[in-house]
């Protein structure tokens, strides 16, 4: 297969693990003899710094022509504490997912037997974990009307949400459910929210489409606490932007590190694969930097076009340098000498 | 001290744990020679079938004129469920918050010694958390204008912060700071929200007229992960209410149980004491509810009041019960027959 894979590594330690990803990737075209095209382009602080936009024309038209892009990491402290800056790298990133509509984001969330004894939870409350969360990507908060009264003294956020943008979702989510365990649970805050409520009359219409799956709905409050009592409960989560931000970001302490959390950010015409972890600055050129997300991501992107058996061995590679320790100190406190391109080496290796 | 207290039990567990809590305040009144007068009303899915009202005009009157609030729980889920419902219970309690002025919503979240065991937590993990939890409450997409469209296929809540809403409640915060381990941990969304900008601004001007006490911030995201990677980071946290519904919420699985969660919501003329949980309907007169978050909320509605001996004896007596496994099933893993009563019996006696 030919694939044309725009590479958008960010900042922080975007680059060095999309690095990885691509060896892995090449590794997979040399052995199953596809024809894997790369092209690099510039996005949030980075791209601020070189071309004062967070996402220049000339990445966004990159990102248009290929078959899929591959993301590194976005953000800058720099930013983060001038809330008066014009121009923020995160921009960058949410321009990006609303040009290219890709409205879910699909972030799956296991616990490795390898790994059992890093999670911060007992190994008997996540031992089967296996959840795939659906999350709201170019809707609500997020996107809605934002507002600064002149004095500087009030400020506010819509939260808008469409039937339209509910029920496209939805539908990813019951489908996966069909190919999994069943189940769908919408998170929401229907006792507080309008735009809650909306989100539970259509997705309940959504659901009569797909008699062999349960739904069943939980206050985002209440998830929040489920998630870490019992997260065997889940099988596919489907929630509003802002929701599914915070909600698998918590996901993450189930599998010991955030350095392990794939994504997927899909739509009608485009789809985006990255790592949930942020660009973690104070890690960055250190080589401690966990490469397993993005090239699990890599999987995700292959698994997209029906290369099964490449994505296949592409975990199987993880799962193994996990057995043998091959891993980042995050998930390693045995070695410390394992580097980022080490664990990248291996993988490229095995494959 | 005289003291008229207005009890609100209204649904689900509501009542069972809040008598638990007035047992509780009966006995200290005798020991200590106060004069505590108790007055109960309705309000909730309770009122609503009574007077088809979630908050009755004679209710507020009586919030109003009492020198404090101890309220039970709220929801009934045959509201859940029908979002065209005109009238739900949890209007009463954002009607009663907003109403009275209660903006503040403090959460004290603590690993009780002898509880260790009972959280999905690892022991070194949550050994020594003590955190207190600053969660503003009267604003926000609480409280912002709600539209649904004619046609039922679009819907918003507004988001919305002025200057003197954050103000605030962050020098109730950084006062708590203070007088504790002189760091506040304002969580918010600054890299996306114009609100959370707003109250990154703010808190930091706020910030200035405490110079003993450090502020740092973490996105909400990341702060859902590091409750759970590393809860003992945190001192005071700061936030909007919204985000402090969830992380509260979250937090609780440190203790092992959300029964054990109590709250204070307080304003300049009013406070209410609550516990966390809510109305948790499959458990109500079953004898198997928790009432010792109730219990602490009443306590703490006795330090509101400077009674510092009178408080510290139910909790005395709360770390008495939890020691001697007079507990409830849901910390309970040993003795199933422990009913509700008999745990407020028992802080009863020891008072
Ligand atoms: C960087 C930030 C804008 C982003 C988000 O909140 O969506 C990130 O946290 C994520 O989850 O991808
Ligand atoms: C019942 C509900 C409206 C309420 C809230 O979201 O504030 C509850 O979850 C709480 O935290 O007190």
């Amino acid at each position: 297969m030919k694939l044309n894979i725009a590479i958008l590594p960010g900042d922080g330690i975007g680059p060095e693990v999309t690095n990885q990803a691509i060896k892995a990737l090449k590794a997979i075209a040399s052995e199953f003899n596809h024809n894997f095209k790369f092209t690099t382009a510039d996005v949030g602080a980075v791209a601020i710094d070189k071309h004062n936009d967070a996402l220049p024309e000339k990445t966004l038209e990159l990102c248009k022509k290929s078959d899929a892009i591959l993301f590194g990491a976005i953000g800058d402290p720099k930013y983060d504490n001038d809330p008066s800056a014009k121009v923020r790298p995160e921009q960058g990133l949410l321009k990006l997912r609303k040009e290219l509509g890709l409205y879910a984001n699909i972030r799956p969330v296991k616990a490795y037997k390898t790994l059992l004894d890093k999670s911060p939870l007992k190994k008997h409350i996540i031992q089967g974990t296996d959840i795939s969360i659906y999350r709201e990507l170019t809707g609500g908060i997020y996107f809605g009307e934002k507002h600064t009264s002149e004095d500087g003294d009030y400020a506010s956020d819509l939260c808008g949400y469409s039937r339209e943008e509910i029920e496209r979702i939805a539908h990813l989510a019951f489908v996966a459910a069909e190919n999994r365990s069943h189940k769908v649970t919408l998170v929401d805050k229907a006792n507080v929210l309008e735009t809650s409520r909306l989100w539970r009359r259509v997705v309940k219409e959504v659901a009569q489409q797909y008699p062999d799956v349960t739904l069943d709905f939980l206050f985002v409050d209440n998830a929040a606490m489920q998630m870490i009592l019992n997260p065997k409960q889940f099988d596919v989560i489907l929630t509003e932007n802002m929701f599914g931000d915070i909600i698998s970001d918590e996901a993450s302490v189930i599998g010991g590190s955030i350095g392990l959390l794939a994504s997927a950010s899909v739509g009608d015409k485009y789809a985006m694969f990255e790592p949930i972890h942020g660009s973690y600055p104070q890690a960055a050129n250190k080589g401690i930097a966990n490469p397993i997300a993005s090239i699990l991501s890599a999987a995700m992107l292959l698994s997209h076009f029906e290369l099964h058996n490449e994505a296949e061995l592409i975990r199987l590679a993880v799962e193994k340098s996990l057995k043998l320790n091959i891993t980042t100190p995050d998930i390693n406190s045995v070695v410390n000498t394992v580097t980022t391109s080490n664990v990248g080496d291996f993988i490229e290796d095995f494959i």
